[in-house]
């Protein structure tokens, strides 16, 4: 048997046409369409792990990957010709080697989400897969302003759904912005939160977003998501945002 | 018979999904979708006018259209009925009455198209329906300069396509800029061409696009698209710069 090496790959993808990243028996997954161009390229039928599943509809600008080959193919090549052999909503950005111990689940240590969100009544056909549209305009500062409060170590039970109970619900939020951003050549100004955290935990993102959003529409106050964060009460929080404006941005790893 | 009232409407499309504006025997048109959807709130079979028919793959940030119709329903009324009936890759933005003389076409003063490339080897998964990419850095600069000497009112014939020939190949250009644009939360720089005129030949701003791309690719001198000017001879002039990246983003009217 030909000796195995390990790689760690970076990926984007758009996440509308995919179930998630995760295999399903009757759905589209980054995952199925990753490992079957695989083997068209490589012959080799093989397992991939990703630093987390994205649910679906949920985007990736960067993702990480990891995963076991005997290929002595270039990592240049391999990036090359899986492209070629992936559909266009998916695109490998790189690819390098890393030793075997390598997880990309286990060894993640800091993840960063962003959501995006336009506040105007107008439609944009453009972002209609891109971002959530709510058509009045949201209170960017008081949404800022109650977001201090998430920053830090924290239990955010709160802001778990159920259906992917981890071990402990205690995470750390490096820290949370909620920025409007500038028109663009393509989009009109758009309202984006930005987190970086340890790790999250199942939807927390999504629902960090529903319960600022319900303070940027004035139901209600800039201290409520601290009482919500208090509470370790999921039934407190806000709705679950729509993955439709959810992007995994980045995944960073100690140096090995 | 009931008295008609004649109707500007605003609208915007995502072109991807589309054989353009007009209708197709086999073909999915806006025009077809809109008129059908209009049918559907109507009860009427009417006809509607585009201030130009935009090709296959080709954008609108906004399209002006005219119709005439019998309906008493006010505007916000018929602009909300047929969103509803309407595709997602289309909206309508307004609506206003208007004098039975106005038509989309003839009564247009000025239209303004945009055309958006990104110039950097990672493909972009969110941009992949909305630019047009070229793996190599252009000169902006040199592309800046070159635009220059297309401005003002000249005889385009060298940047119109054949199968669609007008009567006069004049046009003036009011502006024509090249820049690159600032990273968004979502996409990397583009490059974006603006252009407006007095009206375009077929195929005209993709045919200038096509021409400053061979100067931004350093293959040809920034005086080149002058003398491609010069020339009236289309064989002078760089490719067709693909649907893609083209937006029509306004068109103007004098006030009535």
């Amino acid at each position: 048997m030909a000796s195995s090496r390990s790689l760690k790959v970076t990926l984007t993808y758009d996440g509308t046409d995919f179930c998630g990243w995760q295999l399903q028996p009757n759905g589209r997954s980054v995952q199925e369409v990753l490992e079957n161009a695989w083997q068209s390229i490589t012959s080799e039928s093989i397992r991939i792990t990703a630093s987390g599943r994205t649910d679906a509809g949920v985007h990736a600008l960067s993702q990480v990957v990891s995963l076991r080959t005997e290929s002595r193919l270039d990592n240049p090549t391999l990036i090359k010709a899986w492209n070629a052999n992936l559909p266009a909503d998916v695109r490998i950005l790189d690819a390098i080697d890393v030793s075997n111990d390598f997880h990309a689940i286990r060894d993640a240590r800091r993840k960063h989400y962003r959501y995006l969100l336009q506040d105007s009544p107008l439609t944009n056909v453009f972002q209609r897969r891109y971002v959530w549209h709510l058509p009045k305009r949201l209170d960017c500062s008081a949404m800022c302003s109650a977001a201090a409060a998430l920053v830090g170590e924290h239990d955010f039970a709160a802001f778990q759904s159920s259906g992917s109970p981890r071990k402990t619900t205690k995470r750390h939020v490096f820290w949370l912005k909620v920025k409007r951003t500038e028109s663009t050549s393509l989009t009109g100004p758009l309202l984006s939160i930005d987190v970086e955290a340890n790790g999250f935990l199942y939807n927390m993102v999504r629902n960090i977003v529903g319960t600022l959003v319900e303070v940027g529409r004035g139901r209600q106050s800039i201290d409520w998501p601290k009482s919500v964060l208090a509470s370790r009460d999921r039934r407190q929080a806000g709705p679950t945002a729509p993955a439709i404006g959810l992007y995994l941005v980045n995944v960073a790893y100690d140096p090995k």
